[in-house]
């Protein structure tokens, strides 16, 4: 078994709306010296399976397919074997 | 400067409708080797200051105020120098 972590976060230049209104409420609860927020996200799959390579290549295909939309995305692969 | 990264996920059995949603899309595709899939939220801060220790007590006390739920969910902080 392996585990398999995606994150995936905008690309560089996309706003981040969600980001942008949790730097004002902290800033307005007091928190001053958070200077910028940014958020992302993560996946994790348990995926069966011996080879690593293979794994991160059809992870790989999971994210083009589905998983991260490659017009503001940007996202990097984890991939480690767990004991079951 | 410090980079704050919050790591924000359900605590355990607290139902993921999102991750068994993409554990069903990812198994129509025809990725049946996908046994599981959990999603988790990360928070990244930059914060004034030189005190690590105090930013990370500050940075658990947003948490606690507005950027986690401690009913469903568990979270964990990490704190690194950065160069800016």
């Amino acid at each position: 078994m392996y585990r398999a972590v995606i994150t995936i976060r905008l690309k560089r230049g996309v706003l981040n709306p969600e980001g942008r209104t949790i730097l004002r409420a902290l800033n307005f609860l007091g928190y001053k010296e958070v200077k910028d927020v940014d958020t992302f996200k993560c996946i994790e799959l348990l995926v069966e399976g011996d080879d690593k390579d293979k794994i991160r290549e059809r992870v790989e295909e999971m994210c083009r397919r589905l998983l991260a939309n490659p017009v503001i995305h940007d996202y990097y692969i984890e991939v480690e074997k767990i004991d079951q």
